[in-house]
């Protein structure tokens, strides 16, 4: 598989042959790739802020939907199939040192030490998924813009060194659609399940819609109601605030593409 | 709340006088106390072996599922409502030191230190009052004895220092309320979940169904299905194999009554 591949050809392409080609240093986002199967979050920590991480996670599972975890030093895991490496299958990474970026690199082998723990977080792009099964269209796909976030004026439970405000992702949806929106995402509480909040953005403290602290401003269409689903920046924001000496992530809209069905993370 | 305290009280007392009476000393099994309010398993460990813990939780979920986790030093939290605390509150304890059980106490007050980290596991008091709303019995109540729970061939996802093997539950149900109980548990997926195995023990390695590993035989009436729940007691058997320094757990049937309502456990 090399470079170039074309927009079906993404969305047939097996996780395997997905990862191998960010192997070979293709960097691009992964949305569309491996229609059907999950993508993840990474966030790679030191061992000794690992527990404060897995807490963090037990304590906010909306904002911090735990799919697996590779031990130290680990580079694979049922979720990277046999032959995955952690360190290299994932478009591009991000290096932050005592909370600053310090690196995007495609590769992460150079930074890798036997006492890494590599976090594998759910991601929106599954749910999203099932939404759009369910006949709810996606408003920042069709305007081709990333999903707007929002720090919100909720604080997250922390868990030793680690607190922060609860982000959300916000999407728009019809008002006619906004209880199938409700009642698909809850079966899939593995990824940020049921809205955290509908229709009154002034109530987790957003001021303005059309400032999103991460992502783009989406147009609100007339009639859709502005819907809140928990955020999986939101560890993210937690651990760069944080400011351990070493934490590595994915870059923005660049997964890790599992080999586990989203279909694996519906409940009945 | 004194020491005598009937049947009906039992139902009906809340979750912060039942631990009330459980701190004045009242040592008993805590099945049928403070209806429809989630019971937990207990696991306290010292914070260098909480990270292997929440990872063997995180890899075996349905076996480990976590309700709640106290950091290290901690003696209250959410689950036990503002004025709980986790070293009297839970009727007896079990301690271990080099998987060696040494101690059943009352209190563990005398065995607190600032580095251990308190594990609150889902029980399956919570899918059996719901399996039993639904309508199925439950042969082991009839029959006036604990559950009978078996090690299976079927071995946990390691993590650090834990291994081991699977431990179920068997509930026999009459074969035509079989799939009605798989529904109904698989709403509860913090609390054990899915069934992982009906109709056939041998496949799960085992061989007599009257000779269980722990908690007690129960005779299989005509025309019942044995159906098998992944088991609590699975990260107990971890951890006391392990032979970690110190381990306190609570005795079998004396749980932790929770502040939390079973019905917070149900998805939709």
């Amino acid at each position: 598989m090399g470079l170039g591949v074309s927009g079906k050809d993404r969305a047939l392409i097996s996780p395997e042959a997905a990862r191998l080609s960010f192997r070979e240093g293709l960097a691009c986002p992964t949305a569309g790739w491996s229609a059907g199967f999950a993508q993840a979050n990474l966030m790679i920590l030191p061992r000794e802020f690992a527990f404060d991480f897995m807490l963090f996670a037990q304590r906010n599972p909306k904002a911090c939907p735990l799919l697996g975890v590779l031990d130290a030093g680990e580079t694979t895991g049922p979720l990277l199939g046999g032959a995955g490496d952690i360190r290299s299958d994932v478009p591009r990474y991000t290096v932050y040192r005592q909370g600053e970026l310090v690196d995007e690199p495609t590769n992460i082998t150079g930074y890798w030490r036997e006492d890494l723990v590599t976090f594998l977080i759910g991601c929106s792009f599954t749910f999203e998924h099932a939404l759009q099964q369910g006949g709810i269209r996606m408003a920042h796909i069709d305007q081709g813009v990333n999903v707007p976030m929002y720090r919100t004026n909720r604080e997250c439970v922390p868990a030793g060194r680690l607190s922060g405000p609860l982000v959300v992702s916000m999407r728009p949806v019809p008002a006619a659609q906004v209880a199938d929106a409700v009642r698909i995402t809850s079966r899939y509480p593995a990824v940020h399940g049921t809205p955290v909040h509908i229709g009154q953005p002034e109530e987790l403290g957003i001021a303005d819609l059309a400032q999103p602290d991460y992502g783009d401003a989406v147009r609100i269409p007339p009639g859709h109601i502005p819907m809140f689903w928990a955020c999986g920046v939101t560890p993210q924001a937690a651990v760069v605030e944080a400011r351990l000496p070493l934490a590595i992530g994915h870059a923005p809209g660049r997964m890790l593409i599992t080999g586990a069905l989203d279909s694996q993370y519906q409940v009945p």
